[in-house]
């Protein structure tokens, strides 16, 4: 019975996880919306009509005076957003999908989905997006819908000290990480109304074990976030209970286009730039981000670079539209909702405003779907390379910001600079669409930088609505991931390596069937014998972070050695079990138990974060004894001292172990292996050939 | 570098999946296609030439010739298919899918993958939906890709005793299944032009492991297979290098077509529904499943089975033509390609004609997308019980026949009945179209039978190319899984019951903690020393059928026990291995070894068919000793006896384990557990109280 109504809670808690992260990702969504009306009507329009006419549409000082307010206006914003990140909680920075990923993968990242970033998170990321910076606000959808996965699930938030008291069943490593690829899938079904792109991110990026339920469940939270988005969007634009806003990113439907075979090579074409241009992106980022871990380091330098970008991205964007003299006529592009006449005659509009002005998302619907002439291609070109740019600048800096929409807008403009050769080319061809190799060169821009395979074509062909160019953007993604494999690994891996997080990939190191649990293994384990005095387990919680301790049957000091020489492997307990056994004083003195019935449902599954001395231990209860042996967990995974790396590193991959005891013939505990140990080896091709590297990685509480 | 051509090798392979899978489903659709065409416009229309025009519209005698004639031919069609499944390849009948499905999970099925299965299930398939059955050709393409993913993979056919030499690297379980897996992804693709949806469903029906690079090469098999043909299809229909025919069923686009909130109740009931006659469905085929097993057994019944099954299809679309008057004016349905005159006056066709006659797919596009008025609801009812009896009676005689498109058409017409309701409900909300009640109803009739989930939505969505209707689509789903789960399984789970094969579900059986690896494991082991006697071996080999021997430092005799106390695990070697020590005559003397270097790779990876009696062993030889240590694999997965249930489960479903060894407290071996004897445990629930039973599991090979 209690089964199953934990069955019926997971369902409660997804649809709860979907709604939540659903009104999160509408807040920000209207919050953009808003700051951009206002820009647009109050700043824009009320200071150029200050202008006389014969001012506008000349460098007069008077549209430098409108340029300055613009700045002011984003720095502000953008300070908010920066404030946020450096003063409340730095885990919100950047787009957050590497730290889930890490997450994901098992491993212990600090804060990552606590309220307090969420809170930073959302209302950061509404700044910086508001505030004109090339930056996204899918990616933080990503770990906002994470967030709310892990804060909905445990039913309770630690920031603000609440315990609802609900889902207690669920306070456990696995339930909440099951939660949080949940949330996940729901915030990019959220970003991008992309349900089944969403359920395929989490597995990609996250799960090793597919299990029908749990992906049911995913898909279900995805499929209420994006419902619930969908309804407030359809409310908030006047059409109440018509569902076609199906997600942040809403790049228009591209109707009747399809493809010819002869086309396919074009796209191959795309692909492979796609790829260069992507790892020539990450390349630069390490190398910016080397930079700033070096010399911006202090919080108000961090603050400041904030702001520099803010004002330069807002400063190229005038000085583009000022020197960049392409006036379309009003009405050539019915996509455009903003006119931006700027610099332009009466009646035109500048064709690069648009571009730079407009949200990044109704700036990639307009290149997927204007018509031909909409854009030359000189202000293709400048657009992409300066996007390119501030994009590379922006990744990294202090504000909670993704890369997906400013990629995808990157290449979009190239892509369509692809369709105007295309045309030029052949000149004969009737019905050549730039928009079709927009959203090419958007994929292929978007692929060459995060490397995601088929979450991202789901995600892509579910935002762009069109099912038919699912080919030819798959096979841009692939090509694209080929190329961009050959330079360096995708953006999100790069910058989990220079943390020096142990994650560990799909495949084990290549030519590591010769390192054995021998080399792999730490041997200075700590272990406890069945029955053992207070005092040293207070004495070994105090002293050691470990998340668990093995059992032996018994420890002998060795003469010789450093190290105690372990008898047979008996169990394992973790360190939140012994903190509840003697929370409760479940306590043997010399003459027996001094403690009731146990329930052992009571002693499981919470983890908290006391610390021994606030037990309040006395010293008579430190001369009591621990009796071990009916709550330890009675069989560990373990493996012989000749076991190969393959071995260890599928049992880890595909169980999702956080630790390995290793073995002697005769069963004796030897040593332990833990996810660090395991992604210490990483593979290197050097003269056509692999080795096994061993790599530095930094010590953590994770173990 | 070897590495590099073996990875080059997988996707080359993947290709080849692909292409192949694709050049099958193309030939079934066109040889359908060519005698439908033939059906139509040869027997048909030659034969109602020659009733006068007083005659039709009548019940005389001429249209019953006509009737007749029909009914031969379909017969004819039926009773190659059905010799095809009976004499040639029995492993051919049926949809495949659950075979495939216990493929993937890990079990040998026999000539599941053998070409010759593939000749009969292509050829065979497309008589047997030509012949007029309430059958699909969905689920056999399945089938087919997966022999083709099989066969490629492998290099050589057993069937045709050829063997190119080429990709001997993958010949074993792993890759083999592997490539299965995409083979069965690629047909989905193929028949749906679902690619994204057959990788979610090799996933969903097979795989445990999630991996980037196997699922990336799923979806480029699937991608290839939907794009081949596609270019097939459209060349065929003349118009070469279009590629918008995307896969064997064409459900044809709904164009702007749009959903409002208060319709989602609406689709509830319909999931409710859906749920209920889909159980109902399991239910009925079952019970006929035991009937048949018992009294239609022999080759003769089962042929005239299919015969019986063949003539009162086509006789019951004729008499329900005959008997329901529903004559629609010509040009009202603007899908209906094939123009049913029939009983009805010049200028009309008969509506019912149009739904028994055309192909099943066809039936379903006019469901979809037919005006409100096209149908009346009289006949909705009438062909919706009989297509359920028919597909119910259908599925499970011998031919091959899929129950995805019969599902799809009976729950589209009273899908479409829904809205018919729905608008005489609601008469003044205008634009209500019947449609998107025929699409809602068609998933949840398919979803209520086979249960499946996420790849399900997927497909429907891919095949219907739209996505505006995810969320409904899923909804339906979902609620139609949980009402039919009340009363039973899906019905490929159902039918693997029935067969008695040892398939592993997705959790392990509740309640299941206390049931210890000692209960599990079986203590007849038989083990091999280090150094083993060839006699021994060869004896060994010919009375035992098991894959794998462990390899233990001793083995005593106990003069009190019948079975031998067994020493410490040193290793385990396979079957194969023995078989290829032995052919290589890698053996040894008393004076030391007899044989040269050995190349290990050698000894790898090739399962043959040889018995012992084939590698002609002399007396001398038996003589001698094989060393086995050199060549076992030193640490295989075991575990302590007092190991519970569900961590075993686990270990099977993780790591797709086929056995795992029981070790006692001193690491000596005590059992043995194969895939098959945790299958053995299944809970039940009772009283509201889960318990776990053991069943009784059929013998065979596969342990």
């Amino acid at each position: 019975n209690s089964l199953w109504v934990q069955s019926r809670n997971r369902w409660v808690a997804c649809f709860f996880i979907g709604v939540i992260t659903a009104l999160v990702a509408a807040f920000v969504d209207i919050m953009v919306h808003l700051s951009k009306e206002w820009k647009f009507n109050v700043i824009l329009k009320y200071m150029l009509s200050k202008c006389n006419v014969e001012q506008r549409g000349t460098a007069s000082g008077c549209m430098w005076e409108t340029m300055i307010t613009w700045i002011l206006y984003n720095c502000t914003l953008v300070s908010v957003a920066a404030s946020l990140v450096i003063f409340v909680s730095p885990i919100a920075g950047g787009s957050g999908i590497p730290q889930i990923k890490c997450y994901l993968n098992g491993i212990a990242v600090p804060q990552v989905v606590r309220l307090k970033t969420l809170l930073a998170k959302a209302i950061g990321v509404a700044c910086a997006v508001s505030g004109g910076l090339a930056a996204g606000k899918e990616g933080p959808m990503i770990h906002s819908g994470a967030v709310v996965g892990a804060g909905v699930s445990q039913g309770r938030s630690r920031s603000l000290g609440i315990d609802f008291g609900f889902f207690k069943a669920f306070r456990n490593d696995r339930e909440r990480r099951d939660f949080v690829s949940a949330g996940a899938a729901a915030g990019v079904a959220a970003a991008f109304g992309a349900p089944i792109g969403g359920v395929l991110f989490s597995l990609e990026e996250g799960a090793s074990f597919w299990n029908q339920n749990l992906t049911w469940r995913m898909f279900f939270t995805a499929m209420i976030s994006s419902f619930t988005v969908s309804s407030i969007l359809s409310w908030f634009n006047g059409r109440s209970g018509w569902l076609s806003w199906t997600g942040l990113a809403n790049f228009g439907v591209f109707e009747n286009k399809d493809y010819n075979i002869w086309e396919i090579p074009i796209f191959l074409l795309i692909g492979v730039f796609g790829g260069i241009t992507g790892a020539l992106f990450n390349y630069l980022n390490v190398k910016i981000s080397c930079f700033r871990k070096k010399y911006v380091s202090t919080k108000f330098s961090r603050f400041f670079e904030c702001l520099l970008v803010a004002a330069v991205s807002a400063f190229l964007g005038f000085v583009t539209i000022f020197l960049v003299d392409d006036c379309q006529p009003v009405g050539v592009n019915p996509n455009t909702t903003q006119v931006n006449q700027m610099w332009c005659k009466k009646g035109e509009y500048s064709a690069v405003a648009s571009l730079f002005f407009q949200n990044p998302e109704e700036s990639v619907k307009s290149l997927f779907h204007s018509p031909m002439n909409s854009f030359r291609a000189t202000t293709l070109v400048i657009f992409a390379v300066e996007y390119f740019l501030l994009t590379l600048w922006t990744f990294g800096i202090a504000v909670p910001s993704g890369v997906f929409i400013p990629a995808l807008l990157t290449g979009a403009a190239w892509g369509r600079l692809f369709g105007i050769f295309v045309e030029q080319l052949f000149p004969s061809v009737t019905g050549i669409d730039p928009g079709k190799y927009a959203l090419a060169g958007a994929a292929a821009q978007l692929g060459g930088i995060v490397r995601m395979t088929i979450s991202l074509t789901a995600i892509i062909m579910e935002a762009t609505k069109n099912i038919t160019f699912g080919l030819p953007i798959m096979l841009v993604l692939m090509i694209t991931k080929w190329v961009g494999d050959i330079f360096n690994e995708g953006l999100y891996d790069t910058h989990i390596d220079l943390a020096e997080v142990p994650i560990l990939g799909w495949n084990p190191p290549k030519m590591s069937r010769n390192i054995l649990a021998e080399k792999v293994m730490r041997s200075d384990v700590v272990a406890l014998e069945l029955r053992e005095r207070v005092s040293r387990i207070v004495e070994i919680l105090r002293a050691t972070a470990h998340h668990g301790f093995p059992i032996v049957d018994r420890i002998e000091e060795s003469p010789t050695q450093s190290l105690p020489d372990y008898g047979k492997l008996k169990g394992v307990i973790l360190r939140s079990q012994l903190m509840k056994l003697l929370e409760n004083r479940i306590l043997e003195n010399d003459r027996g138990s001094i403690y009731g019935p146990v329930d052992l449902a009571e002693l499981q599954g919470d983890d908290q974060d006391l610390t021994v001395e606030q037990l309040r231990l006395s010293q008579e209860e430190k001369a009591c004894w621990l009796n071990l042996e009916p709550f330890m967990h009675p069989h560990p995974h373990r493996v012989p001292l000749n076991t190969s790396l393959p071995f260890i590193f599928r049992l880890f991959r595909g169980l999702g172990l956080r630790y390995l005891f290793v073995v002697n013939d005769d069963n004796k505990l030897r040593g332990v292996i833990t996810r660090k140990d395991v992604a210490r080896f990483r593979e290197r091709r050097h003269n056509n050939q692999y080795l096994v590297d061993e790599l530095y990685i930094a010590e953590d509480r994770s173990n």
